[in-house]
């Protein structure tokens, strides 16, 4: 050191290495007795203040996690928010650490006796003369005023009021009268012993934890003081010390500094810090469990160097920061549940680590893992927010309900119509949600299987085959083939869909349902617009039924005689049913009925998007808004049903059955499985089978993998067995029955777990609410679904609901769904330059062009698929999922494992590379990089589970290397991969060679038979 | 001090008063020479890293204000942030200055050369051990690679690349290597004297000010240094270091930390602390004028005393902070600004302190004050936003054409049609926008003149007189009393119009034009939608035209035989006309046309919004955004435009008039004055003239107040007394050409406005554009109308636009003027619970029941305007601007001049009170809130201007008080103020009592003329 000056600052922690004493101290103190944690600390700062002529303590600001002030002239709260403190009020704290006097687990039971006590002590320790003992206890026993609300109602009636406080007396003539009669001053005190009213009725009780102490901090200006007087006490019980705080909270510390006239800013900004300090973490421990002033002080230290600093000239003081959306004393807690989740609903049980793979072992587990939640299941339910969650739903349902009813109607000549598929989605939801593994999925008709159907049905009218025997056995075997992959644990097979594979499967479901809705809309071509209408020549629009030449009449058929007819009496239907011919310019056109249905179907979606962003917004109280968000849906469809209603238009409306019988009368409920075909058929249709098994397999699968990801923070543990399980088993009934097979839908399986998100009640003012996960219960499941069983005798009342407007909740469905996929994020990065792109955590750490490329990868992925769902392979869609499998493997070869890792999930026979990789990197490289909540989830994930496990080489290996361990055919696992490899080419042969190829048929058939008896 | 510690805190500034030894260091060496200010101060952080096996400087971090770093994997830049630092690290730094090496004013050349002197000094002061030298110089003189982004198209070919590195030497050879051969250790680096084309291509130098200078900081960690090694260097000039830094800036400032190794962390924090401090404002200074080391480190400690500091447990040190929107430095030109505008725009101009009042010395003060400008006022205009302006407002304009054209016409029999509004508008405008004192005005048909229009022709038919020559003479005679007005300064009374009428009537006009807006799009029942409609009984729905009873033909204009007609081939309209009957169910309704309509209508509105919302989106790069934003009306109406010709249907178009002769036959494009009218009318339409006056003064003045607001930021000043001129002789040019009379219209003029406010171009990045003011010429305006004039040439074009699209635009211009308003503001609060509430600097001081008990009088006061407007009263409207301002004043009885302060603005002769009561409550309370740039704002607008003005008491006396003073009739300023008073009286009278009361008339003349008379 060349030149010396003349302050000195010592560093509190020695440059980098080793622990400074400050440090080392608190461990020790901290470390004496773990045992109990200190409670939760709520500080009330009051500040001396003149009302009229008397002193009183008014209350300036209150801490329980951020710091709230009233504002001067505002008489309101402020807004909660981090405390900025400045260096200088801290350091000013210290030495008033240093320098006042300390009493430490003080016997108090009362404001006068403590006071008393430590006005004592001070003078004991001559920081204080004598003759100031009154004074100081007088102005310590004024009154406190505290911050309450007043309600609006009163603003009127306070116009001109005037102050009702007329005492003029000067505080020096009020010290004079005391200073003669001490007792008098004692008693115009209003400091009683019990809470007061206006404590017990404070509303901001609520916000306090119930353990909560509270911490005093009183800072006065008075003129008879020379220096300082400062005292930090800490009761050796916390007691409620009458109207001292603005809660009943009972006191445990008080901080006292009076000072000189002059420096009210540095007093308060003291009080400030003192109170800041409070409600910190680690210095309420220390102030807990400090045996003398040194480890206050070393609290102090141990606070300071732990600081944040924000340079003078980047930032205004003044400024209040929004308390932040995770402090990092709160991360400890989301790791926890992370973990906790990542555990559960991982992938098909964590547990099986622990167990040997064996027979129908993942269905067990499921059984085990679902049962101790089964009552929680049920009463979990019991929430207002169930109600919206089951109208929402329901609406979903049977809109789908009667969609694919529809279709499956005309596909099917009305084997299969809306009645069938009504019951069955009642019937199957229901037993679904009783007895599911993941009761949170909704089963519905989807689009591969009406596909299937479609091209079944017209394969048996060629061949004269009976339909609904031959669906039976299909189903039948099916059935059976499900219990094959529950027995086998093929579930297993999940752990391959990577992000990458849920997130392309997710969005093309949701742009399936995008582009329907629109298509739907777009169909309103049915009421065309007459484009060239002059209002003037409405004269010359009009549309006749005239008869038709009688020498034509022979063709109809003649129930009576036409002449006879009124023609112009006839509507349309009519006058095309006799054989009439519609004359006219206005015939081809429907008036308004398109514009209208467009109004609703727009009208609609953008009412419930903006209900739903009405959550977030500053109006109304927070639960109101909360109501109106879970209920924007509702809201929506109610209004513009209301709109339907006023504007009486003709729109398409929604058509329930009323009657309890099949659509087609040649039908009953129950379908013989023999009698009607040849025997051969009983076992041909196992082919079929396999493309249905597959078809259900993924569906579900995916879609279960998409509702069990650890987003949604579910706590009760996954099914994936169990769901296919019941999955199958419905697959059986239904086919007896003769209704529709049904399986896990995406779209509205999320809408129903979004519509049962939690969040916390915030605790601390300025906290922000935490997503605590999702009302898992069984209960909204089933009344949806029970209630689309009694949609029949609902007809009247759904008979309003125009179709546009549930086209219109479509649509807000797809879009919702796409929110808050990653893949959605990262192709909206496309349109954004580089520095207005969010600062999402992969963007730090892998390069903006590998990102782009990794979404393009995805972009063309998801192209191929919605070319392929479009022409007639649809059917092999799901097939196309393990596709999609493939293509993330061999992204391995393009991206980095350090990329993927942070773009999508490791595959699992590459997480112990990338573990390695991981550790050489940061040997290298020492990377100072903090480790992320990002980084978190993927170890828990991935981490225990399933790192140990025998490698996996599922796709990666060539078809040679893939045959040959075929042949050494050495474990249950294998088996898995083999079935799945074999129903991939299966299907695609099968597709590609058309339905019927007796040949290729057997021959597949005895190759997966062989792999079936293959010992284990 | 009972105890004491180990560590001692000594407060860099003693505890309140006096001050610090450092901050009179500073102050000594700041004050020297304050002649030269510093340059900006642009700095690059470089740290030691190994590529491959060579070691090179990289960049990672940099400041202009706010910290960039550079993401570890990322490779792209973070966004800019406000560097939060630890306390640990900034008094690590102030250690390392005083133990490292100074060196100040070192002539530099060269990198070598600086290095190879730093080094010298090292050893020289001993804290280096000299064989450490060539190791040293080795490091310190690697070559430096700058973050640059790599164009994203380089993505495919970057897959797999390798390093391009392949050397693999290990460091410790090199170093043998080099010890050998000295003069190849310099060969080496990469370091040359002139920029590098990547340097100079950066496109980042358009951030950094001209002057800038850099400062480099180098931090490394080498394994031969056992304890750090610290060198800070001001070079005596600022020389470019070839490739050290980023960008071809010359260096000033270099600070080297190289240490052992296993502290990298903290030795960034070190570097990142520096970084920090030399781009702090203060900070740079006493870097530059530091004589010594001891100059540096006061330097740290002011900077440290200055410091905000954020308690651990209350925010998470790895959020990044967002740059604030202003930070405390930038407040002092944002104060300027205010000023300088304050003091300009004003009220009525600020420089009649130095002038007497005098005859027409306003209009000669806007005069000159407009001269200097005008040349400006022409070039300023040419800029790309001035286009969207011109077309934006151009369709505003002939909308209101239209309207208002299409109104007159019905009101007049066609003696003012569309055809005089449009060559009107033109003109009016045309001319104003020419020479008028406040270009920005937009000239318009207003709804008080329509009516009153409608009233004189009324009046003037029952009476048969002439209504063209009557409304020239009380044309003739506004434009007589209006330079009265002129010349008398009485625009000066625009003062006493605060907040409170501003917004009252801002906000009344902004409802109209929504109302109306909505009220147009209702009045589409003329296409009555059938209801009833079934499209299946479409047979039964038409309209025929049947031949009349021939008994009745007789009253029907026989141009031929009626039998003749073949009436099934009539229109509906000549089906009427020849007196046929209409008879079939769809003739009373239009089809189609009503909803399409209505889906222009919201759907013009909503994507304007949109659009004008796009601004804020992070999507394309701000240009972009910028100008979708500035074309957001362009763009939606033409969007609608189109959707409309493609959909074909025969919506209500705009029609603009082809042909330029007056609409009707029997009138020219000039009025004579004489001759049709009895003379005495000549001088009785003195009378009515009166309330034509008062009714443009009032509408013209308020909207020039609002349009000069403080907040528009406008710099040419104003010219109050200019307007009312040109308007006044433009009431005589168009009462001649028998065109409507003009003046400003509040809402197209504030759209006018808002389509040409500017923004500064950030210039550090992460700091917030400021807005820079309106974008003030006379080019948009001239535009605007001159294209109205030639819209009679453009309506082949005009045609295809539908008016439903107009009245969105209308809805999006009255919506968009009351975003803004304070009013609005505090309407709102009523809705949010108060915790939700924004930070309003007005809720900090007044209780917020105050704050809804004055939005509750001003909600009331509207709905009384709104009332009044509905009724025949409209016609006073202006007057009851006069009304606003009295309750204004009554309001100074309700609230404390305090919170009127706050809520609004002060009344002139308040303004001395308020200031003395605050200086009050200072004394008493030492208040300690800062003042805000509110109070600034205020301040200026009134402060020096009106406070020392003979005390004017316009509405606060009593009427009795009032006629002593109009006795005594001393100055000019009190016939202002009767003028007032009377017009006030009078309008009310002449209203109540209809318009032709003579006796009441002449009373009224006489005593305006006795006051005119009076002597000054």
């Amino acid at each position: 050191m060349t030149k010396t000056s003349n302050q000195t600052f010592l560093l509190p922690v020695p440059a980098v290495a080793g622990v400074s004493p400050a440090a080392e101290r608190l461990r020790h103190i901290l470390g004496e007795d773990d045992t109990t944690p200190t409670p939760t600390i709520f500080t009330e700062m009051d500040t001396l203040q003149h009302d009229g002529e008397e002193l009183e303590w008014k209350e300036s600001a209150r801490w329980v996690k951020f710091e709230e002030k009233v504002e001067e002239g505002g008489e309101r709260w402020s807004k909660p928010h981090v405390s900025t403190l400045t260096l200088h009020s801290l350091f000013e704290l210290r030495t008033c650490l240093q320098t006042g006097s300390i009493l430490l687990d003080l016997e108090g039971y009362s404001l006068p006796q403590i006071v008393e006590e430590i006005v004592d002590r001070q003078i004991a320790d001559g920081l204080v003369p004598p003759d100031l003992k009154e004074k100081i206890i007088f102005v310590l026993l004024r009154k406190h005023r505290h911050q309450t609300k007043k309600p609006i109602h009163r603003s009127l009636a306070d116009i001109g009021k005037s102050s009702n406080t007329p005492s003029s007396k000067r505080l020096h003539f009020i010290y004079k009268s005391t200073k003669r009669n001490p007792a008098q001053s004692r008693s115009m005190n209003d400091i009683s012993d019990t809470p007061s009213t206006d404590q017990l009725k404070n509303k901001f009780m609520k916000k306090i934890p119930r353990d909560a102490e509270a911490s005093n901090v009183l800072i006065g200006e008075v003129d008879f003081l020379d220096k300082p007087f400062v005292s930090f006490v800490r009761l050796a019980q916390a007691t409620t010390l009458g109207g001292l705080t603005e809660v009943p909270v009972p006191t445990r510390f008080l901080f006292i500094l009076l000072g000189p006239q002059g420096k009210t800013k540095s007093y308060n900004e003291i009080g400030r810090a003192i109170a800041t300090l409070m409600v910190d973490d680690l210095f309420s421990d220390v102030a807990y469990k400090a045996r003398d002033r040194d480890d206050l002080i070393a609290g102090v230290d141990e606070f300071l160097d732990e600081v944040i600093v924000l340079p003078p000239g980047e930032w205004d003081p003044k400024i209040r920061i929004e308390p932040p959306k995770k402090v990092p004393s709160s991360v400890l807690n989301l790791n926890e549940l992370g973990q906790m989740n990542g555990s559960a609903g991982g992938a098909g049980g964590g547990e099986d680590n622990e167990l040997p793979v064996q027979f129908c072992g993942g269905l067990w587990l499921d059984i085990k893992r679902k049962i101790p939640f089964y009552c929680s299941d049920i009463y979990d339910g019991f929430h207002i927010q169930s109600i919206s969650a089951v109208l929402f739903i329901y609406l979903g349902c049977i809109t789908n309900a009667i969609t694919f009813g529809g279709l499956l109607g005309d596909a099917t000549d009305n084997y299969q119509g809306v009645m069938e598929s009504f019951l069955g989605t009642a019937l199957a939801g229901t037993v679904f949600c009783l007895f599911g593994g993941q009761p949170l999925i909704i089963l519905s008709s989807t689009g591969p299987i009406l596909i299937f159907e479609k091209l079944l049905y017209e394969f048996s009218k060629n061949n004269s085959i009976d339909y609904m025997e031959l669906r039976l056995w299909i189903g039948l075997h099916s059935c059976l083939q499900c219990f094959l992959l529950v027995v086998s644990d093929a579930s297993y097979i999940i752990k391959y869909m990577t992000r990458f594979t849920e997130e392309g499967f997710s969005s093309l479901i949701s742009f399936i349902f995008i582009s329907d809705a629109i298509k739907k809309m777009v169909a309103f071509k049915y009421y065309p617009i007459n484009r060239g209408f002059k209002p003037d020549y409405v004269t010359s629009y009009k549309c006749e039924c005239v008869a038709p030449d009688q020498g034509k009449t022979s063709n109809c058929p003649q129930f009576f005689n036409l002449t006879d007819l009124d023609w112009s009496q006839l509507s349309k239907k009519e006058c095309v049913k006799y054989g009439g011919a519609l004359v006219g310019s206005s015939c081809k056109y429907v008036p308004d009925l398109a514009l209208m249905s467009f109004i609703l179907f727009i009208g609609t979606y953008s009412m419930t998007v903006s209900l739903k962003k009405f959550k977030f917004s500053r109006y109304f109280p927070t639960k109101m808004r909360k109501l109106i968000s879970d209920f924007a849906i509702f809201m929506s469809i109610m209004s513009f049903v209301g709109l339907d209603m006023l504007m009486g238009l003709d729109t398409p409306k929604l058509i329930v059955p009323t009657e309890f019988k099949p659509t087609r009368s040649d039908r009953g409920w129950f379908v013989l499985p023999f009698g009607k075909n040849p025997w051969w058929w009983y076992l041909a249709s196992f082919v079929p089978a396999l493309l249905v098994t597959i078809l259900i397999f993924m569906d579900q699968q995916i879609s279960a993998v998409i509702v069990n990801r650890n987003e949604n923070k579910l706590k009760k543990g996954c099914g994936y067995h169990l769901d296919l399980f019941w999955v199958g088993v419905l697959m059986a009934v239904c086919s007896f029955m003769g209704l529709p097979w049904y399986v896990a839908a995406t779209v509205i399986s999320i809408a129903h777990i979004d519509s049962l998100k939690m969040e916390s009640e915030c605790s601390a003012p300025g906290e922000q609410p935490q997503f605590l996960g999702v009302r898992e219960q069984r209960l909204t499941g089933i009344l949806v679904f029970v209630l689309t069983g009694l949609s029949v005798f609902l007809a009247p009342i759904l008979q309003y609901i125009p179709m546009p407007v549930l086209y219109g909740v479509f649509l807000y469905m797809g879009v919702a769904s796409l929110s808050g996929i990653q893949f959605w994020e990262r192709i909206k990065l496309y349109l954004m330059p580089p520095k207005h792109q969010p600062d999402f955590s992969f963007l730090r750490h892998v390069p903006l062009r590998r990102v782009h490329l990794f979404t393009l990868v995805q972009i063309l992925c998801l192209a191929v698929l919605w070319i392929l769902k479009s022409t007639f392979l649809a059917i092999i869609f799901p097939v196309m999922i393990l596709g999609l499998m493939v293509v993330r493997k061999l992204l391995d070869l393009m991206f980095s494992q350090h990329d993927l890792a942070w773009l999508d999930d490791i595959l699992p026979d590459k997480d112990k590379k990338k573990k390695e990789d991981d550790k050489k990197k940061k040997k290298e490289k020492k990377s100072v990089e903090p480790e992320s909540d990002e980084e978190v989830r993927k170890r828990s994930r991935y981490g225990s589970v399933f790192s140990d496990k025998p490698t996996l080489t599922l796709m990666s290996k060539t078809v040679s290397v893939f045959f040959l361990k075929l042949k050494s055919c050495a474990s249950l696992h294998l088996l898995r991969v083999c079935c799945f490899w074999l129903c991939f080419f299966l299907t695609n042969t099968v597709c590609f060679s058309s339905l019927s190829h007796s040949v290729a048929e057997k021959a597949l058939y005895n190759t997966y038979y062989s792999l079936l008896v293959c010992p284990s």
